[in-house]
C-alpha cells in the first residue's frame, strides 16, 4: 500500500473525487435564477432561501416546514385577455350544443357561438351568472374521469391566439426557475389557484412538476355511486364545495395542506388573504406580488401604479401599498425579469 | 497502474465497494414484516409491493401514482372501548364547564361530568344529538392555533384506561411496519379518517411518520378574519365541510389527493367505499380490512364471524362477504399478527 505505485492509485482515486465534488459544487455555485435581473425581488428569494436553508441561521426552518405557495393564472402563467379555464368552458360548447342542438338558440350558449366565431365584442356580453350557467354545464354533471380526460385532451391541443402556442408553454420562465431553486432547496412546492383544482392538476406535473396532491384549488362536491355493473365511480356535481379565492385561500391551505406556508406568491386581491397569513406566520416569511408592467413582452394591466385597470387579475393600488408597508416584495416583470418566457430567443 | 501491487489496491477498492453492495443487499433481504406471522395476509402485502415495485413486472406502479391510504381508528390504532377523539370531547368538557359554571347542571354537559367521575353507565345515555352538541362545544369556535395546542397537549397526556399507556402508542406495530415497508418502496403513506384531521394531525408525523399535509379527515369548516392588531387568523366554525366516512372516504381523496389509491387499509363498514373505489382502479390493487378477533390481546367484535357486536368499528358480515367476494384481504389480528403494540414483551 506505501509503495508510490500504490500511492499515486489511491491519489488518483481521492483526486477524482475531489473533482467530482469540486464540480457538483461549482455547479451548485451557479446562479439559480438565471432569468431574473439582479435587483431587490432576485435578492430577496435567494436570501430567504439561504436563511430558511442553512443549518444554524437563526431564520432556519426544518425541511418538514418547508412549504411555499403559488397562485397559477397571472403568477405562473398567461391570464390576458382571458383565464385559460375559461377559455376551456368556452370552446367546450360547441361540443354540448352537439349533444342538445336546441340550445344553439338559446343565450349563453348563442351568445358564446358568436364569441368563438370570431365575435370577441360578444364575450363582453356575458355575465357572470352567464358564466356561471355555462361553468356547471360544461364542468360539472359528468364522473371525474370523464372531465379529466376532457380537460388534459384541450389542455394538450388549445392555443393561445396571441402567440400561437398551448397554454402549457405560456408559462413564466423565471417563475419556473424560482419552482426549482425552491424544491432543490427541500421545499415543497404547492398550487393555490382561484382555478378549478380538478383542471389544474391534469399536467401540473409535467408543466411544474407539482404533483396532482400538491394542486389546491376551487372545487366541486362529487358523490360516489355505482354503474350498472357495480362498478363505483365519482360524479362531478354542480354545487361549489371550496372557493379557493381570497378569504378561501388561507382556508384551502388549512383544509389541504394543514401547515401555514413559509412562501407565498400571488399577483392580485384574489391573493391578498393567503400573503397577509403567510407573512404573519413569524419567523422568516416571504410574501411575494407579480406586477403585470410589461405590455410589451407581455401585458400592462394593475390599476396599480397607473397601469390600465382590468378584471382578469385586478391589482390595485391598495394592494400595492399594503406590500410596501407589510414588506412583501412586488415583482416588475418588466425590471426583473430577463426573459418572461422559454421560447423566447 | 498494473503492478501487482496497484492491482491488489484495486481490488481493495472494487472489494470495499462490493461488500457495502452485499450489506446493503443483504439488508433488503430481512423480513421488513417481522411482527406478522407467516400467511395469506403477510404475503398478500409482500407480493404487492413486489410487483408494483418491480421494474419491468407487469404490475409496476411509477413513483409519482404510489399512494395508499390508511384508515386510522381500529386500523392503525386502538378504537375501543371508544374513539380517542371523542374521549378528548369528553375530557374537554371539564373545562368549558370551569369557563361556564353553569352547564355543569345542563344536559349532556351534566352526563358527561358523571362518566367522567367513573360512572361508565352515563355514557350509554349520550345520544346522538348529544354528541353532536359536544363536538361542536369542544371542536369549533376557537383559532385553529388554540385547538392545535390542545388537542396536542391532550394527546401528549392523556392515557387510555386498560393499558394505562398514552394513545399514541397504543398503535398497531404491524400496520407501523407496513407503513414503513411501504415509504422505502416509494409509496406515499396517507391517513384516511373519519375522525378529524385537525386532531389527527397533531401527532401524525410522530406517531406514523406521515407529515400533516397527508392527513385525510373530516373537517368542519373554517373562517378567515383579523384580531384587533389586524393579526390574521382562522376560526374553526360549527358548520362539517368533510365527512369523510363512507362514501365520503373516496369523495376526499379525490378532493385531497386527486388520485386513486392503489392500496387501501380499513376496519369497518366507513372503509367500504374507499376499499371498493381502490380496488376498482385496475391493474395491481391491494384492499384490506383488519378483523378485530383477538378479545385476549386486544379486542373482539364485528359482528362478522360470530364476534360480538359493536356501535363502534362495525365490521358486519356482509363486509366480510364482499370481501371474499372481490379479492380483498382480511387481516386476521389473532393469527396474522405476531406481536399487536411496540410495548409488548
Amino acid at each position: 500500500m506505501s509503495t508510490p505505485k500504490a500511492f499515486s492509485t489511491i491519489v488518483r482515486f481521492v483526486a477524482m473525487g475531489a473533482i467530482l465534488t469540486l464540480g457538483s459544487h461549482a455547479r451548485a455555485q451557479t446562479d439559480p435564477l438565471p432569468s431574473w435581473n439582479a435587483g431587490p425581488a432576485k435578492q430577496a428569494i435567494v436570501s430567504f432561501v439561504k436563511s430558511t436553508t442553512t443549518q444554524g441561521s437563526p431564520q432556519f426552518v426544518p425541511v418538514a416546514e418547508r412549504i411555499a405557495t403559488f397562485d397559477q393564472d397571472g403568477t405562473l402563467w398567461v391570464e390576458h385577455p382571458m383565464y385559460s379555464q375559461v377559455m376551456y368552458v368556452l370552446e367546450s360548447v360547441p361540443a354540448l350544443v352537439k349533444a342538445k342542438p336546441e340550445l344553439a338558440a338559446v343565450a349563453p350558449y348563442s351568445t358564446v357561438l358568436e364569441i368563438l366565431k370570431g365575435d370577441r365584442a360578444a364575450l363582453a356580453k356575458l355575465t357572470m351568472p352567464d358564466l356561471e350557467k355555462l361553468a356547471a354545464a360544461t364542468l360539472t354533471g359528468m364522473p371525474v374521469e370523464t372531465f379529466a380526460a376532457d380537460s388534459k385532451k384541450w389542455l394538450a391541443e388549445a392555443k393561445d391566439p396571441r402567440w400561437k402556442k398551448p397554454y402549457t408553454e405560456l408559462t413564466y420562465l423565471p417563475m419556473q426557475e424560482v419552482l426549482k431553486y425552491l424544491r432543490a432547496n427541500g421545499y415543497k412546492t404547492y398550487i393555490v389557484t382561484g382555478g378549478g383544482q380538478d383542471f389544474v392538476r391534469q399536467d401540473s406535473e409535467t408543466v411544474y412538476g407539482i404533483p396532482p396532491e400538491q394542486v389546491v384549488g376551487s372545487a366541486v362536491a362529487t358523490t360516489y355511486g355505482y354503474d350498472k355493473d357495480h362498478k363505483p365511480f365519482l360524479t362531478k356535481e354542480p354545487k361549489l364545495l371550496l372557493n379557493d379565492n381570497n378569504a378561501g385561500k388561507p382556508e384551502s391551505i388549512h383544509l389541504m395542506i394543514g401547515r401555514r406556508p413559509v412562501m407565498a406568491v400571488g399577483n392580485s386581491t384574489g391573493d391578498q388573504q393567503m400573503l397577509e397569513y403567510t407573512k404573519d406566520g413569524g419567523g422568516a416569511r416571504l410574501a411575494m406580488l407579480v406586477l403585470h408592467d410589461d405590455a410589451k413582452r407581455e401585458y400592462g394591466y394593475g390599476p396599480a401604479q397607473g397601469l390600465p385597470d382590468t378584471k382578469v387579475g385586478n391589482f390595485p393600488q391598495a394592494l400595492y401599498d399594503e406590500a410596501k408597508k407589510d414588506d412583501w416584495v412586488v415583482i416588475s416583470m418588466k425590471d426583473d425579469w430577463k426573459k418572461i418566457f422559454a421560447f423566447e430567443k
